[in-house]
Protein backbone atom coordinates (compact mmCIF):
# COMPACT_ATOMS: atom_id res chain seq x y z
CA UNK A 1 0.00 0.00 0.00
CA UNK A 2 2.78 2.33 0.67
CA UNK A 3 4.39 1.72 -2.33
CA UNK A 4 1.66 2.15 -4.32
CA UNK A 5 1.30 5.63 -2.64
CA UNK A 6 4.62 6.09 -3.47
CA UNK A 7 4.36 5.58 -7.07
CA UNK A 8 1.22 7.98 -7.34
CA UNK A 9 3.44 10.46 -5.60
CA UNK A 10 6.42 9.84 -8.38
CA UNK A 11 3.88 10.29 -11.24
CA UNK A 12 2.48 13.51 -9.36
CA UNK A 13 5.87 15.09 -9.70
CA UNK A 14 7.14 13.61 -13.10
CA UNK A 15 3.63 15.29 -14.29
CA UNK A 16 4.32 18.82 -12.31
CA UNK A 17 8.28 18.80 -13.95
CA UNK A 18 7.00 18.37 -17.22
CA UNK A 19 4.48 21.00 -16.45
CA UNK A 20 6.78 23.26 -15.12
CA UNK A 21 9.61 22.57 -17.40
CA UNK A 22 7.44 23.24 -20.45
CA UNK A 23 4.95 26.02 -19.35
CA UNK A 24 6.78 27.63 -16.63
CA UNK A 25 5.43 27.76 -12.98
CA UNK A 26 3.26 30.71 -13.13
CA UNK A 27 1.55 29.19 -16.44
CA UNK A 28 1.11 26.04 -15.10
CA UNK A 29 -1.83 24.53 -12.60
CA UNK A 30 -2.87 22.44 -10.98
CA UNK A 31 -5.69 21.11 -13.01
CA UNK A 32 -3.05 20.89 -15.83
CA UNK A 33 -0.64 18.28 -13.80
CA UNK A 34 -3.49 16.02 -12.82
CA UNK A 35 -4.81 16.00 -16.63
CA UNK A 36 -0.57 15.26 -17.37
CA UNK A 37 -0.76 12.38 -14.65
CA UNK A 38 -3.66 10.93 -15.50
CA UNK A 39 -5.19 11.48 -11.87
CA UNK A 40 -8.12 13.54 -10.43
CA UNK A 41 -7.15 16.83 -8.79
CA UNK A 42 -8.94 15.46 -5.72
CA UNK A 43 -6.04 13.14 -6.09
CA UNK A 44 -3.13 15.74 -6.71
CA UNK A 45 -4.25 17.63 -3.29
CA UNK A 46 -4.35 14.43 -1.65
CA UNK A 47 -0.56 14.53 -1.96
CA UNK A 48 0.45 17.95 -2.46
CA UNK A 49 -1.50 20.19 -0.74
CA UNK A 50 -0.68 23.31 -3.00
CA UNK A 51 1.23 23.88 -6.09
CA UNK A 52 4.15 25.68 -3.88
CA UNK A 53 3.98 22.27 -2.21
CA UNK A 54 4.40 20.79 -5.82
CA UNK A 55 6.98 22.88 -6.76
CA UNK A 56 9.42 22.38 -3.29
CA UNK A 57 8.86 18.13 -4.50
CA UNK A 58 9.63 19.11 -8.23
CA UNK A 59 12.61 21.10 -6.68
CA UNK A 60 14.03 18.20 -5.11
CA UNK A 61 13.78 15.95 -8.58
CA UNK A 62 15.51 18.70 -10.22
CA UNK A 63 18.35 18.81 -8.05
CA UNK A 64 18.43 15.09 -8.26
CA UNK A 65 18.43 14.74 -12.27
CA UNK A 66 20.88 17.21 -12.46
CA UNK A 67 23.33 15.59 -10.21
CA UNK A 68 22.03 12.12 -12.04
CA UNK A 69 22.89 13.86 -15.84
CA UNK A 70 26.48 15.01 -14.48
CA UNK A 71 27.66 11.63 -13.62
CA UNK A 72 26.27 10.50 -16.69
CA UNK A 73 28.22 12.85 -18.33
CA UNK A 74 30.92 12.36 -16.40
CA UNK A 75 31.13 8.13 -17.25
CA UNK A 76 31.53 8.96 -21.13
CA UNK A 77 34.12 12.03 -20.23
CA UNK A 78 37.59 11.43 -21.69
CA UNK A 79 40.14 13.57 -18.76
CA UNK A 80 41.92 15.37 -21.39
CA UNK A 81 41.51 19.12 -21.84
CA UNK A 82 40.44 19.36 -24.76
CA UNK A 83 38.27 15.76 -24.56
CA UNK A 84 36.27 16.72 -21.53
CA UNK A 85 35.09 19.79 -23.27
CA UNK A 86 34.20 18.90 -26.17
CA UNK A 87 32.60 15.74 -24.46
CA UNK A 88 30.62 18.44 -21.91
CA UNK A 89 29.46 20.89 -24.58
CA UNK A 90 28.26 17.42 -27.16
CA UNK A 91 26.63 15.86 -24.40
CA UNK A 92 24.48 19.40 -23.81
CA UNK A 93 24.12 19.21 -27.99
CA UNK A 94 22.57 15.88 -27.28
CA UNK A 95 20.16 16.39 -24.95
CA UNK A 96 18.79 19.91 -27.17
CA UNK A 97 18.66 17.43 -30.30
CA UNK A 98 16.78 14.74 -28.93
CA UNK A 99 14.60 16.54 -26.92
CA UNK A 100 11.78 18.27 -29.17
CA UNK A 101 11.06 21.35 -28.54
CA UNK A 102 13.58 21.78 -26.16
CA UNK A 103 13.19 24.93 -23.32
CA UNK A 104 16.43 25.48 -22.00
CA UNK A 105 18.05 24.69 -18.32
CA UNK A 106 14.88 24.45 -15.65
CA UNK A 107 16.79 25.35 -12.95
CA UNK A 108 17.26 28.61 -15.15
CA UNK A 109 14.27 29.13 -15.91
CA UNK A 110 12.80 29.08 -12.48
CA UNK A 111 15.46 31.70 -11.47
CA UNK A 112 14.07 33.61 -14.34
CA UNK A 113 10.90 33.65 -13.62
CA UNK A 114 11.31 34.62 -9.97
CA UNK A 115 13.78 36.75 -11.43
CA UNK A 116 11.77 39.69 -8.63
CA UNK A 117 11.60 37.47 -5.88
CA UNK A 118 15.39 36.38 -4.53
CA UNK A 119 13.97 35.03 -0.87
CA UNK A 120 12.08 32.81 -2.74
CA UNK A 121 13.30 28.99 -2.05
CA UNK A 122 13.43 27.77 -4.74
CA UNK A 123 16.30 30.56 -5.79
CA UNK A 124 18.00 29.09 -3.15
CA UNK A 125 17.78 25.28 -4.18
CA UNK A 126 18.60 26.45 -7.51
CA UNK A 127 21.83 28.47 -7.09
CA UNK A 128 23.16 25.45 -4.82
CA UNK A 129 22.78 23.41 -8.22
CA UNK A 130 24.50 25.81 -10.41
CA UNK A 131 27.18 25.74 -7.94
CA UNK A 132 27.47 22.38 -7.55
CA UNK A 133 27.78 22.35 -11.67
CA UNK A 134 30.75 25.15 -10.73
CA UNK A 135 32.34 22.49 -8.25
CA UNK A 136 32.35 19.42 -10.61
CA UNK A 137 33.55 21.45 -13.54
CA UNK A 138 36.58 22.89 -11.46
CA UNK A 139 37.45 18.75 -10.53
CA UNK A 140 37.38 18.10 -13.65
CA UNK A 141 39.63 20.74 -15.21
CA UNK A 142 41.91 20.51 -12.03
CA UNK A 143 42.26 16.35 -13.30
CA UNK A 144 43.05 17.38 -16.85
CA UNK A 145 45.87 19.86 -15.02
CA UNK A 146 44.49 23.13 -16.19
CA UNK A 147 46.49 25.69 -14.18
CA UNK A 148 43.60 27.43 -13.15
CA UNK A 149 40.89 25.12 -12.60
CA UNK A 150 38.27 27.44 -10.68
CA UNK A 151 38.66 30.42 -12.79
CA UNK A 152 38.36 27.99 -15.91
CA UNK A 153 35.43 26.29 -14.70
CA UNK A 154 33.87 30.21 -14.20
CA UNK A 155 34.23 30.54 -18.20
CA UNK A 156 32.90 27.57 -19.02
CA UNK A 157 30.17 28.26 -16.96
CA UNK A 158 29.26 31.35 -18.34
CA UNK A 159 29.70 30.00 -22.38
CA UNK A 160 26.99 27.25 -21.15
CA UNK A 161 24.34 29.34 -19.67
CA UNK A 162 25.37 31.92 -22.61
CA UNK A 163 24.73 28.71 -24.93
CA UNK A 164 21.46 27.66 -23.27
CA UNK A 165 19.59 30.83 -23.41
CA UNK A 166 20.98 32.16 -27.04
CA UNK A 167 20.15 28.38 -28.66
CA UNK A 168 16.28 29.02 -26.76
CA UNK A 169 16.46 32.72 -28.64
CA UNK A 170 17.60 31.82 -31.69
CA UNK A 171 17.17 28.24 -31.99
CA UNK A 172 20.51 27.13 -33.61
CA UNK A 173 22.35 24.88 -32.01
CA UNK A 174 25.40 26.74 -33.93
CA UNK A 175 25.69 29.08 -30.67
CA UNK A 176 26.92 25.79 -28.98
CA UNK A 177 29.19 24.70 -30.95
CA UNK A 178 30.82 27.72 -30.59
CA UNK A 179 30.53 28.28 -27.07
CA UNK A 180 32.66 24.38 -27.28
CA UNK A 181 35.49 26.13 -29.21
CA UNK A 182 35.63 29.46 -27.14
CA UNK A 183 35.86 27.18 -24.05
CA UNK A 184 38.68 25.18 -25.52
CA UNK A 185 40.40 28.72 -26.53
CA UNK A 186 40.66 29.38 -23.20
CA UNK A 187 40.86 26.85 -21.30
CA UNK A 188 44.37 26.37 -23.44
CA UNK A 189 45.44 29.46 -22.04
CA UNK A 190 45.67 27.66 -18.83
CA UNK A 191 48.03 25.51 -19.54
CA UNK A 192 50.74 24.63 -16.30
CA UNK A 193 54.26 25.73 -16.52
CA UNK A 194 56.28 22.97 -17.11
CA UNK A 195 54.12 20.83 -18.29
CA UNK A 196 54.77 19.15 -21.61
CA UNK A 197 51.76 16.62 -21.86
CA UNK A 198 49.68 19.46 -23.46
CA UNK A 199 49.67 22.27 -25.66
CA UNK A 200 53.31 21.72 -27.40
CA UNK A 201 52.64 18.19 -28.32
CA UNK A 202 51.96 17.54 -31.80
CA UNK A 203 49.21 15.30 -31.85
CA UNK B 1 -6.21 66.66 -26.70
CA UNK B 2 -4.30 63.69 -29.06
CA UNK B 3 -1.09 64.74 -27.57
CA UNK B 4 -2.76 64.12 -23.96
CA UNK B 5 -3.92 61.11 -25.66
CA UNK B 6 -0.44 59.66 -26.21
CA UNK B 7 0.64 60.67 -22.63
CA UNK B 8 -1.79 58.48 -21.37
CA UNK B 9 -0.65 55.80 -23.59
CA UNK B 10 2.76 56.58 -22.70
CA UNK B 11 1.82 56.05 -19.08
CA UNK B 12 0.33 52.42 -19.29
CA UNK B 13 3.24 51.45 -21.44
CA UNK B 14 5.91 52.99 -19.49
CA UNK B 15 3.99 50.92 -16.48
CA UNK B 16 3.16 47.55 -18.26
CA UNK B 17 7.29 47.58 -18.90
CA UNK B 18 7.94 48.12 -15.55
CA UNK B 19 5.87 45.15 -14.64
CA UNK B 20 6.76 43.04 -17.16
CA UNK B 21 10.02 43.50 -16.25
CA UNK B 22 9.58 42.99 -12.61
CA UNK B 23 7.53 40.34 -12.10
CA UNK B 24 7.20 38.61 -15.32
CA UNK B 25 4.26 37.90 -18.62
CA UNK B 26 2.34 35.44 -16.43
CA UNK B 27 1.98 36.82 -13.61
CA UNK B 28 1.61 40.64 -14.38
CA UNK B 29 -2.37 41.89 -14.78
CA UNK B 30 -4.13 44.77 -15.90
CA UNK B 31 -5.25 46.02 -12.50
CA UNK B 32 -1.62 46.10 -11.34
CA UNK B 33 -0.78 47.90 -14.43
CA UNK B 34 -3.56 50.52 -13.93
CA UNK B 35 -2.62 50.51 -10.34
CA UNK B 36 0.84 51.53 -11.13
CA UNK B 37 0.10 53.84 -13.86
CA UNK B 38 -2.58 55.82 -11.39
CA UNK B 39 -5.32 55.20 -13.78
CA UNK B 40 -8.55 52.97 -13.61
CA UNK B 41 -8.73 49.92 -15.44
CA UNK B 42 -11.02 51.15 -17.59
CA UNK B 43 -8.95 53.39 -18.83
CA UNK B 44 -6.29 50.89 -19.29
CA UNK B 45 -8.62 48.76 -21.76
CA UNK B 46 -9.48 51.99 -23.49
CA UNK B 47 -5.95 52.19 -24.66
CA UNK B 48 -5.50 48.69 -25.18
CA UNK B 49 -8.12 46.01 -25.40
CA UNK B 50 -5.68 43.09 -24.10
CA UNK B 51 -2.66 42.06 -21.67
CA UNK B 52 -1.56 40.66 -25.39
CA UNK B 53 -2.08 44.10 -27.39
CA UNK B 54 -0.04 45.62 -24.39
CA UNK B 55 2.62 43.15 -24.51
CA UNK B 56 3.14 44.14 -28.41
CA UNK B 57 3.41 47.63 -27.36
CA UNK B 58 5.81 46.83 -24.17
CA UNK B 59 8.06 45.16 -27.12
CA UNK B 60 8.40 47.82 -28.98
CA UNK B 61 9.38 50.00 -26.26
CA UNK B 62 11.80 47.05 -25.20
CA UNK B 63 13.30 47.26 -28.76
CA UNK B 64 13.51 51.19 -28.47
CA UNK B 65 15.29 51.43 -25.41
CA UNK B 66 17.57 48.19 -26.12
CA UNK B 67 18.91 50.50 -28.93
CA UNK B 68 19.01 53.53 -27.23
CA UNK B 69 21.28 52.17 -24.82
CA UNK B 70 23.28 50.85 -27.54
CA UNK B 71 23.86 54.12 -28.85
CA UNK B 72 24.39 55.40 -25.34
CA UNK B 73 26.99 52.68 -25.16
CA UNK B 74 29.06 53.40 -28.34
CA UNK B 75 28.94 57.12 -27.08
CA UNK B 76 31.42 56.29 -24.06
CA UNK B 77 32.89 53.37 -26.06
CA UNK B 78 36.80 53.70 -26.86
CA UNK B 79 37.06 52.08 -30.15
CA UNK B 80 40.31 49.88 -29.90
CA UNK B 81 39.63 45.91 -28.73
CA UNK B 82 40.17 46.19 -25.28
CA UNK B 83 39.18 49.45 -24.36
CA UNK B 84 35.38 48.57 -25.89
CA UNK B 85 35.25 44.96 -24.03
CA UNK B 86 35.80 46.67 -21.01
CA UNK B 87 33.54 49.25 -21.37
CA UNK B 88 31.05 47.08 -23.03
CA UNK B 89 30.88 45.15 -19.77
CA UNK B 90 31.57 48.26 -17.44
CA UNK B 91 28.31 49.54 -18.58
CA UNK B 92 26.72 46.32 -17.75
CA UNK B 93 27.64 45.64 -14.45
CA UNK B 94 26.53 49.85 -14.27
CA UNK B 95 23.08 49.18 -15.28
CA UNK B 96 23.54 45.92 -12.60
CA UNK B 97 24.53 48.26 -9.80
CA UNK B 98 22.47 51.38 -10.37
CA UNK B 99 19.10 48.83 -10.63
CA UNK B 100 17.38 48.07 -7.48
CA UNK B 101 16.31 44.46 -7.52
CA UNK B 102 17.96 44.33 -10.83
CA UNK B 103 16.00 41.61 -13.12
CA UNK B 104 18.02 40.42 -15.97
CA UNK B 105 17.45 41.18 -19.71
CA UNK B 106 13.57 41.98 -20.35
CA UNK B 107 14.38 40.78 -23.51
CA UNK B 108 15.93 37.00 -22.50
CA UNK B 109 13.79 37.06 -19.76
CA UNK B 110 10.83 37.32 -22.38
CA UNK B 111 12.19 34.33 -24.55
CA UNK B 112 12.37 32.11 -21.31
CA UNK B 113 9.13 32.47 -20.43
CA UNK B 114 7.54 32.17 -23.30
CA UNK B 115 10.03 28.55 -23.78
CA UNK B 116 7.37 26.58 -25.10
CA UNK B 117 5.93 29.10 -27.45
CA UNK B 118 8.59 29.11 -30.05
CA UNK B 119 5.57 30.61 -32.74
CA UNK B 120 4.77 33.54 -30.51
CA UNK B 121 5.27 36.89 -31.98
CA UNK B 122 7.02 37.69 -29.09
CA UNK B 123 9.52 35.74 -29.60
CA UNK B 124 10.57 36.72 -33.07
CA UNK B 125 11.02 40.53 -31.91
CA UNK B 126 12.92 39.29 -29.10
CA UNK B 127 15.42 37.24 -31.41
CA UNK B 128 15.82 40.43 -33.79
CA UNK B 129 16.89 42.67 -31.10
CA UNK B 130 19.46 40.55 -29.77
CA UNK B 131 20.38 39.73 -33.31
CA UNK B 132 20.97 43.61 -33.73
CA UNK B 133 23.32 43.83 -30.83
CA UNK B 134 25.29 41.06 -32.26
CA UNK B 135 25.73 42.66 -35.45
CA UNK B 136 26.32 45.71 -33.85
CA UNK B 137 29.05 43.97 -31.60
CA UNK B 138 30.41 42.98 -34.94
CA UNK B 139 30.70 46.33 -36.33
CA UNK B 140 32.90 47.78 -33.56
CA UNK B 141 35.49 44.83 -33.50
CA UNK B 142 35.69 45.36 -37.09
CA UNK B 143 36.15 48.65 -36.80
CA UNK B 144 38.76 47.97 -33.75
CA UNK B 145 40.36 45.58 -36.39
CA UNK B 146 40.03 41.72 -34.99
CA UNK B 147 40.36 38.92 -37.02
CA UNK B 148 37.23 37.41 -37.17
CA UNK B 149 35.11 40.05 -35.84
CA UNK B 150 31.81 38.39 -36.28
CA UNK B 151 32.67 35.19 -34.53
CA UNK B 152 34.36 37.51 -31.44
CA UNK B 153 30.69 39.00 -31.70
CA UNK B 154 29.40 35.88 -31.05
CA UNK B 155 31.84 34.91 -28.55
CA UNK B 156 30.62 38.40 -26.58
CA UNK B 157 27.30 37.40 -26.87
CA UNK B 158 27.84 33.85 -24.98
CA UNK B 159 29.88 35.21 -22.34
CA UNK B 160 27.22 38.74 -21.84
CA UNK B 161 24.18 36.09 -21.88
CA UNK B 162 25.98 34.26 -19.65
CA UNK B 163 27.09 36.51 -17.19
CA UNK B 164 23.78 38.11 -16.95
CA UNK B 165 21.86 34.82 -16.25
CA UNK B 166 24.81 33.67 -13.19
CA UNK B 167 24.69 37.28 -11.88
CA UNK B 168 20.91 36.89 -11.62
CA UNK B 169 21.17 33.05 -9.61
CA UNK B 170 24.33 33.95 -7.92
CA UNK B 171 23.65 37.80 -7.04
CA UNK B 172 27.25 38.19 -7.54
CA UNK B 173 28.73 40.96 -9.88
CA UNK B 174 32.05 38.49 -10.58
CA UNK B 175 30.71 36.97 -12.95
CA UNK B 176 30.15 39.98 -15.27
CA UNK B 177 34.05 41.25 -14.68
CA UNK B 178 34.92 37.25 -15.40
CA UNK B 179 33.04 37.36 -18.60
CA UNK B 180 34.74 40.74 -19.53
CA UNK B 181 38.18 38.66 -18.52
CA UNK B 182 37.52 36.04 -20.81
CA UNK B 183 35.99 38.36 -23.61
CA UNK B 184 38.99 40.47 -23.57
CA UNK B 185 41.43 36.86 -23.76
CA UNK B 186 39.09 35.41 -26.57
CA UNK B 187 39.07 38.28 -28.69
CA UNK B 188 43.11 39.50 -28.24
CA UNK B 189 43.93 35.50 -29.80
CA UNK B 190 42.16 37.49 -32.63
CA UNK B 191 44.63 39.96 -33.89
CA UNK B 192 45.22 41.04 -37.34
CA UNK B 193 48.40 39.59 -39.20
CA UNK B 194 50.50 42.26 -39.83
CA UNK B 195 48.52 44.55 -37.50
CA UNK B 196 51.60 46.18 -35.37
CA UNK B 197 48.81 48.46 -33.68
CA UNK B 198 47.92 45.90 -31.37
CA UNK B 199 49.05 42.98 -29.33
CA UNK B 200 52.56 43.29 -29.19
CA UNK B 201 52.66 46.82 -28.62
CA UNK B 202 53.84 48.10 -25.34
CA UNK B 203 51.31 50.06 -23.73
Amino acid sequence: MRRKQEQVRQRIVEAAYESFWRSGFARTNVDGIAALAGLTKRTVYSYFRSKDDLLAAVLHHYVQLAATRLRHIQDRMPTDRDGLIDSFFGQLAGWVRATPRWSGSGLTRLVVELADLPGHPARAIAQGAKAATEVWLTERLRKARVARPAASARDVMLLTEGAMVLMLIHGDIAYIDAAADAAKRLVSQEVLVGDVSSGSKAD
